[in-house]
C-alpha cells in the first residue's frame, strides 16, 4: 500500500491551502516537508500548522550544509553572480528543497509529489525537473499552477473550512536563504522604482551603518572559506556569520534584472551580505594565483554554470563537468583576504597566498627584473605584435 | 632630408631625460609630442620644458575624442572591467598616443620615434606594436630600456647638463586619463597593504564624501551615454562630469592585481568613478533589452576583448570583429537608467527603456501571464529538463 | 471577413490529409502553400492535387535565394557543422519555408495557418516559432500533433473521401533541399546500422565514383563563393552545380548522430556534396587571411550559431550580433582554392588570396626571416612561458 | 664536478654539427639523447654516430607510452584537430622530448641543455619552455638559432673536421611520430601546390589502395580506445596498428595551414591515419552518451587546449583544469564504433553504447513517444521561442 503525497511545505498561503485541497481530491493521507536552506523555519510551528490543517506526519529537515557543499561551494570558487550582481540565493534551494522532499517520498513510499508553484515563475521548473530525474515512478501534483488558481481562491477555500489564513502586514514577498535574502513587491513589478530601505528585512541600509566600518580577515583553503578572522569555522557558520556582520554594515543590497527560465524579463531585490564579501575577497585571493588563461576559461564556464543553475538544469552532467574543472582551478587557491567593510562598500586592502605568483622570489615589476633585459623585452614587443603585423601588410596590399 | 627623431614627452624625468640624450648620441634634431587622453597637461609648460631641454619643436595633441570614439566607447559596450574591477584606464591611453606620435612622425617626415619605456611593464609592448604596424620603415629607440637606465643614471645624466630636476614630493606614481587614474606606490610592490587615502589624488576616500548622496539621471542611446540629467553632453565631456561627481562620492577607488602582458603579476591602484557609474548603469539597463543569449556572449567575447587590449593587440582584426558583434548588439540599447551615489556606492534605482522586453504588454511575471496557462508550463518543465532525464536514465542502467 | 487557412503543403501524406480535414472540422476555405527550398517541387501536379483535396488556391513560392541569402550564406562563413559531419541541410529550410508561409497568411488576409508537424520532431518547433513571432494573431493550427494521428488515420480518412493515397515504392524518408538531402529510414531508428547505399537518392556511394577524379576551382569574395572553375556563377546555380558534381564522385554521404530540440538522441543519413565542398574549401582560404583569434572566436560562435539556428531559435537577436561578427570577419576572405574530388575525398590542392599573409613579401618560414633573429626569438621564448614558469615556481615553493 | 651538455640530437645534420662544435666552444663533455616518441630512431645507428662526433655517451629513452599518457590521450578525448584537419602531430612529441633530455641532464647532473633548433620554428619554443619550468638552473645552447648557422655553414663545419655529411636523396624533411608524419617541401613554402603523391613516406595515396576496403570495430572504454576488432591492445599497439591499417587504404593525408608560435603562417603536409581514425570514430560514440552542453563546452575547450598544446603551453596550469572537464565528460564514453575505411574514406557505420541516450527504453524519435503528447510539444514550442518573440514586440513598438 502507497503512503499518499508527499508536499513541500512553507507554512504560506498557497502551500498551507494544498493540505485540505489535497485530502479532498486525492483522499489520500497527506504529508509536509519542510527544507532548511537557510531560513531557519520554526519547526514547532510549522508541524502543528500542518497537522491543523490535516496533514499526518510533517518532517523537517536541516538541508544548509548540502546546500554549501553540492552548490554554493561551486557558486564561489565561480564568482558567480547572474548579471554582474545576483549571487543566485534561490536557484540552488529549490533544487535541494525538491532533492529532500523526493527523499522524504521514496523513504515513505509515496505514490505522488506535490508542491504549490506557480505556472509563472522559475521554482517550478526547479522543482518538476528533479522529480522527473529521481522519481519518475511518481505522480507530480501542482494545483496551483494546474488550475491557475488566484489567492483570493486559495484564501476563501481555508476560510470555507474553518482555517485561519493570517492577514500579511507587509506587502513584500520574501524568501531567505543562506546565501541570501530575495525581495519581491509593487516596485518590482516595473523597472523603474526602487525598493523602499525597510523592504529588506535582515540589514540596514548603507546610511545607517555605523560610522566605524569592520575589517575581516577571511581564510581561503583550495578555494573555499575556512576561516574568519584567524577562527576557523565549519562553512554554514561562517557564512551566517558574515551575513549578520555584512548586513550591519549595508553591504550586499541591490537589485536585478533577469531572464526567468521560461523567457520573460524578471525584477528583484536582493540582500546578499555574504556571498558579495566571499566572492569578491575570493576573486582577488585567485589573481595572485591563477594564470590569466586559468582565470578567462573558469570565468566564462562559470558564468554558463550559474546559467544552467538558475534554471533548473543542475543534472545536466555538463555540470559536473565544469565542476572537476572549477576544483583543479583552486588547487592553489589558499590564502587570506583582509577587507573592510564601511556603509555598503567591501574593499579588499589586501591578500596574501603561499602560492602567490606575485612573490615568487625572481621577479619585481615596475623595475628591471632578473628574468629577463631590455633587449629581451624589445624582441617580445616585435614578436607578440606580428600578426596584427601581418594581417595588416597583407590588407594593405596595393 | 629627414627630420630626426619625434619623441613621445611627458615632461616626467626619463622623457626629459631622451630629449638631451637622443639629441647627443643621433646627432639629429628632436621634435617632442605630447598627446593628451584627459590629464589636460599644460601645453606652455610642456613646450618651454621641451625646448630647454633642447627639441626644436613640441606638439601637443587633444586625442580625448578619438580615445572614446575608437575605445572607449566599445569598453561602455562591452561593460569591460578587468579582473571584475579595473576599467582599463591605461591600456587604451598608450595606444592612441602611439598612434598621434607615429602621425606626427609621417607628417613630418621623421626617421625614427622614440619613447622613453622601460623593459619591465606594459607600455612598451603598446607603443612597439602601433610603430611596428603603422610605421615599419621607421626606426624605433627606446634608451631607457635598451640600457635599462635607472632613474638615478637619468636624473645624473641631466643634472649633469645643467638642467632642473624636480625633486617628487609624492612617493606614488600617477598617470590621469579620461577613463581615470592609476596610482602605483610602495604598497603596491606586495599584495598586502592597500594605498593610504591621500595617494588617490582625484576622489575622496568614502568615509569624506557628503552625508546627502546625489542622484542622477543617465540617458543612452543604442548603448552608449549621450545625456545627464536631461542634459546632452558629447561623450568627453560627459565623462568628465561624472569623473567630478562620482569623485566627490568616493566612486571608483580600487586596487586590482593582474597580469601583466609580459607575464608577471602586478598590482595598481586606481581611481575611476566615470567608468563605474556607466558600466554600473549601462549593465543594467541592458537586462531590459537584451535575450539572455546576447548577454551572454557579448559579456564572454568582451572579457577577450579587454584582454587583448591590455595587451596591446588592439590592432588584431579579431577586435574588429568583436567590435561589430558590441555595435550589433547596441541596437536598442536606448533608454535612462536613474542611480544614487552615496559614499562610494553606486545604487541603480531604475530604467526605462523604449524597447523593454519587460513591458511589451503581453506578459506579467509572478502572476499568471496571457501568454500561457498552468498545463503549457508543465508541459515545457517536463521538456526543458529531458536531456538530464535521460542521461540520468541511461547512466543508470543495470 | 478573413480567408480563411493558409496550410503548408509539401503534396504528402500528412498535408495531403490536412485539406479536406481543415475544411470539414473549420468549414473554412483552404489555401495550399508550398515552398520551394532546392526541391523542386512540380507546381503543376500539386497545384492540381490541393485543388482535387479541395483547397481553393495553392501558392507556389521559390525561395531559395533568400534560403541563400538569409541563412546559408552565414553557414558557410561560419563553416558550420553540426557534430563536425551535418551541415544542417534541414533547419534553415524549416525557418524560411514558415516565414513565407505567413506572409501568404497575411497577404490574403487569412485567419489561421496549419502545418503537418508530429509532435516528436524538430520541425514543429522552427514552424511554430515563426508563427508566434511573425504573426501572433492569427491562429495556428496543427492536427497531426494536436490529435497524435497516425498515418495509418490519414489513410483512411482520406480512403474514405475517395481519395487516392499513393503507396510509397520506398521505406525512407527523404528531404531534399538546396544545401543536402537528409534520409531517414528504419536503420535510423537505431545507431548499429548504417543505411544501404540505394537508400541515398542523388549521389553514387564511393565505390561506384569515377575512378578519374575531378579538380574544381572554387573562388570566393568576401567569405562567398562567386565563381567556379572561373566561371561566376550566383550562388543558388554555384550550389547545385556543385551538388551535381560532388554526387557524382561520391562527396558528402554520412549518417550524423544529433541532439533533436526537444532533447531526445535522434539519427539520419544525409548527402550534401555542395556544403561539404565549400566548407572544406573555404575553411582553408580562411586560413591564409585570419588572424589565430579571429579563426579561434568565429569557430566557437558558429557551433552556437548552428545550435541556434537547428533550434529553431534563428530569430533570437543574438543571431544577428553573430553574423555581424561574421560579416566582419570575412572582408578579407577572397581568393581562390583548388581542391580534387575523388571516390568520397574532397582534398584541398592550394589556395590563394590577394590578402594572404602567408606571402606578404617580409617572412619565410622554416629559415631565417628578415622579420626577427635568433636573439629575437631566444627572448620571445623566455617570455612567453612565464607564466607557466612562475606558476610552477610558486606551487613548487617548500 | 658538472658532466657537461646534455644535447637532443636526432642524427640528422643539425645536430651532429653540434657535437663537434659544442666540444670545441665549451670545452665540455658531449652526452646525447635520442627520444622515440614514435619513429623508431635506430639506437645502435645513432650511438655510433654520436660517439664518433665526439660524444662521451649516448641515449635513447622510448618514451611512446607517456606521449599516449600524458597528451595523445587528451587529444582523443578532445577530438581534437587544429584547424578542422591537423592532429598535432609534432607539438606534443616536442614537449615530451624536452622533457625527457631535461631528466637526464638532471640525473647526470649536466650543467647545460643544447638542442639544434633554428629561431623561425615551433620547436624552440616547445623546447625553452621546457627547460625554464624544469631547469631553469641549467644553461641553455643553442647555437643554429642563436647564429643563424646554414645548413652550408653546418655542412662546412663537419667536413672540415673529416665528417662524413650524408647527401640527402630526398628533397622533403620528414618528422616522424606515434600521432603521425609531417612533411614539408618546396611545395609547402607556398600555398598553391599540393605535395606529390610520393612524398609521403608510409602511406598510399587514395586511387592506390585496395578496392575492396577494410571494416573496423573500435571499442572506447571511458573516452580512450582499448580494443581492435575485439582484441585487447595497450594504446601505443592499438594506434601503431591503425596507423598501418589506415595508411593501406590512403586514410589521413592532407595539408594544412596554421598559424606558428612566433605568429607567420606556415604550412604543411601530413599523413595521420591513426588520429583520423580514432577522432572519427570517438567523436560518434561521444553523440550517443554526452548532453548536447557537454559536447558544446568540450569542443570549446578542447579547441583552445590543442592551440595551447602546439604553442608549447602545456604546462600551464590551465591544461590541467581542461583535463579534468575532459576526463569528467568521459565517464561515459565507453562502448564501440564500426567503421569502413576505403580509398581514403571513413565512414562510421555504427556504434553503441551501454549508456546510449538514444535507447533508454523511454523514447522513440520520428514518432509519437511515451514522454509527452502532442500538447506538451506546442506548448514547448510557445515557450521555447518566447525571448525572441518578446524582443521582436519590444523591438517593434511604435
Amino acid at each position: 500500500m502507497k503512503m499518499g503525497i508527499v508536499l513541500a511545505f512553507s507554512g504560506g498561503l498557497d502551500t498551507s491551502f494544498c493540505i485540505p485541497y489535497l485530502r479532498e481530491k486525492y483522499a489520500q493521507p497527506i504529508v509536509t516537508a519542510t527544507v532548511d536552506t537557510g531560513a531557519s523555519p520554526d519547526e514547532a510551528l510549522l508541524s502543528s500548522r500542518s497537522h491543523q490543517l490535516g496533514a499526518i506526519k510533517h518532517y523537517q529537515i536541516d538541508a544548509r550544509k548540502s546546500l554549501y557543499q553540492d552548490y554554493l561551494k561551486y557558486l564561489i570558487m565561480g564568482n558567480v553572480l547572474r548579471g554582474g550582481v545576483y549571487p543566485l540565493c534561490v536557484g540552488a534551494e529549490r533544487v535541494i528543497q525538491a532533492q529532500e522532499v523526493v527523499k522524504i517520498a521514496k523513504k515513505i513510499d509515496a505514490d505522488a509529489i506535490a508542491h504549490g508553484s506557480t505556472g509563472a515563475g522559475n521554482d517550478q521548473v526547479r522543482f518538476d525537473s528533479v522529480v522527473q530525474l529521481m522519481a519518475d515512478d511518481l505522480q507530480l501534483i501542482t494545483p496551483i499552477r494546474d488550475h491557475g488558481l488566484t489567492r483570493q481562491y486559495t484564501t476563501q477555500f481555508l476560510l470555507d473550512r474553518g482555517f485561519e489564513v493570517s492577514q500579511k502586514t507587509t506587502s513584500y514577498s520574501i524568501n531567505e536563504g543562506l546565501w541570501g535574502t530575495t525581495i519581491g513587491g509593487e516596485e518590482t513589478l516595473g523597472t523603474i522604482q526602487p525598493l523602499p530601505d525597510d523592504a529588506y528585512p535582515n540589514s540596514v541600509p548603507p546610511s545607517e551603518a555605523p560610522e566605524k566600518g569592520a575589517q575581516l580577515l577571511i581564510q581561503y583553503d583550495e578555494g573555499l572559506p575556512v576561516a574568519l578572522n584567524n577562527q576557523a569555522l565549519p562553512p554554514v557558520e561562517l557564512i551566517t556569520q558574515l551575513a549578520s556582520i555584512g548586513g550591519a554594515h549595508g553591504i550586499g543590497r541591490n537589485l536585478h534584472i533577469g531572464d526567468t527560465i521560461l523567457g520573460l524579463k524578471g525584477r528583484i531585490g536582493f540582500e546578499a551580505p555574504a556571498p558579495m564579501i566571499l566572492i569578491t575577497s575570493h576573486r582577488e585571493l585567485e589573481k595572485l594565483v591563477l594564470t590569466k588563461w586559468q582565470r578567462y576559461h573558469k570565468d566564462q564556464l562559470s558564468d554558463f554554470y550559474g546559467m544552467l543553475l538558475h534554471e533548473g538544469q543542475f543534472f545536466d552532467p555538463v555540470m559536473r563537468d565544469i565542476e572537476s574543472l572549477m576544483i583543479s582551478s583552486q588547487q592553489f587557491v589558499t590564502g587570506s583576504v583582509r577587507i573592510q567593510l564601511y556603509k555598503g562598500n567591501i574593499q579588499v586592502l589586501g591578500c596574501e597566498s603561499p602560492y602567490s605568483m606575485f612573490d615568487t622570489g625572481v621577479a619585481t615589476y615596475g623595475e628591471e627584473t632578473a628574468l629577463w633585459d631590455g633587449a629581451d623585452a624589445r624582441s617580445f614587443c616585435k614578436l607578440s605584435g606580428l600578426q596584427a603585423y601581418l594581417a595588416h601588410k597583407a590588407q594593405s596590399k596595393p
